[in-house]
């Protein structure tokens, strides 16, 4: 059985806007119909493409999520202000169900991927801790937040796992001139995104020549099934980060088209979805191949 | 919000109808009406519970199955002979839809969980090899093959993992009296069970001695996410096998439950359940804690 592919399209085009493009290119079941900038809503909503993946700022994700929603399109963002995915949903899940539109909110890895493993590993062990441990890897947040200190030129925060979930944040500097290494130091260490972790604050000429993408996490779960205590689970990636958020927001347009033929409208985070809605195939074959 | 708690009642009490008691008796949404043996197949129907949850042997599953569907029941088995599947499959989802009754097909790890992370490694890496090494732990299948070879009085076959989903048979055997070794082992070595793998057998005294349900397996995939390689994903697990089947199988009841809620009547494999439909709780909590 062969089917027209979907139409897709890109909304905002940084680092993610360029891996979904990647990912849709060598995706058999997708075409890539356009992409368009932040300023461009309305071109995108005259092409009506299928399903609209966004690769603005989490920020600009709830407005215009909305908006696409409206117009009855299909939309998979990366949101990933953790604590508020829950008042997102709710807004989002409302408006995708009046307009009959499916939106997959929170694609990625974590949120997303992630998220499905830690739901699964409470499903096999109900009583036990998950710690997730990121890292080695960048952290946007934390560099943006150094960038906006007085007196760096330039930072880059790497986020190191010390396990059960705590971290170690190394933040890389360019100094700009006319400023002290330790005001400035002080400054970061006492700033709210670092003064709750251990952070090591280092002096260096490039922050650009230490830039890598590559990133990484490890869940481990240790818990009780039925009665039977002593369960252990984990899961470890090593990844390039922009180019595995871009594949799993593919992915997920995937799990938007079958949940909208399924009449299944409204707002999903991926532990709403089931995997096999991920993956390009037929049913049969994907269950011969898999379970 | 607090709901009835789901009646369940266990089909066949072996290890695994023993193990999944067990955890419905640690669930808080649900209550365990009844536990029946094979030949109270009537008794169980008159019951009317809202999930039957099978701990029948494989073989005896698909028509136990599709006696209790033609009742308007739900159904959590864990039918384990990964090739027949497929067809299992294909015959329970015709009856599950007929008579609007939902039916779990192969709940446990693997198939099972593992089926749902190998799932989600291929929509997170599209291109690449998934590896699942098992063990070290007992294989059923083998160990019964070994039991039935003319001159071993009890067996034990453990599977070793040598990497790339190649794996040892460790198999440890008492013999008859008036048998000779050599020639047991070579009956072994030249099963059709034993002669595609490297397979050691050991003459031990006392079998039962050695017994232990540990089990674990290894899944590995390195491929290519979008248009870029070297990615790396592995989940590992060591685990008690029938308290994580049991546990596995009371989640898929409660999956099987919001299935019906939702009018998706038909047979599922747990790649095609979202995550979240395994757990006790309210969707928006479990956003809020997990996503």
């Amino acid at each position: 059985m062969t089917h027209s592919p979907v139409r897709i399209a890109i909304f905002g085009y940084g680092n993610i806007g360029r891996a979904i493009e990647q990912a849709i290119l060598t995706a058999n079941d997708m075409t890539l119909i356009g992409i368009f900038h932040h300023d461009q809503m309305e071109q995108l909503i005259q092409k009506q493409p299928d399903v609209v993946l966004l690769g603005v700022p989490s920020r600009q994700v709830s407005d215009a999520v909305e908006q696409l929603l409206r117009q009855g399109l299909l939309t998979v963002d990366s949101f990933d202000i953790h604590t508020k995915i829950p008042e997102v949903h709710r807004r989002l899940d409302r408006t995708a169900q009046e307009h009959q539109a499916v939106s997959i909110l929170s694609a990625g890895w974590d949120p997303g991927s992630d998220s499905m493993v830690r739901a699964l590993m409470q499903a096999l062990m109900p009583q036990g801790i998950t710690y997730t441990n990121f890292g080695p890897g960048r952290s946007m947040g934390h560099t943006v937040a150094a960038r906006s200190i007085e007196g760096v030129r330039d930072a880059l925060s790497m986020t190191i796992p010390l396990g059960t979930g705590i971290h170690r944040r190394m933040v890389y500097i360019e100094l700009k001139e006319g400023y002290n290494f330790d005001e400035v130091k002080d400054r970061i260490l006492h700033d709210d995104y670092f003064c709750h972790d251990e952070t090591h604050v280092v002096q260096v000429p490039d922050v650009q020549a230490l830039n890598n993408v590559a990133h990484g996490v490890h869940l481990i779960r240790q818990g009780v099934s039925g009665t039977t205590h002593n369960q252990e689970i984990e899961l470890n990636m090593r990844i390039n980060n922009p180019a595995l958020t871009g594949q799993i927001m593919v992915a997920c347009a995937r799990a938007a088209m079958r949940m909208k033929a399924r009449k299944q409208f409204g707002c999903y985070t991926m532990i709403e979805l089931a995997p096999i809605d991920l993956l390009d195939g037929e049913r049969e074959q994907l269950i011969a191949q898999l379970v």
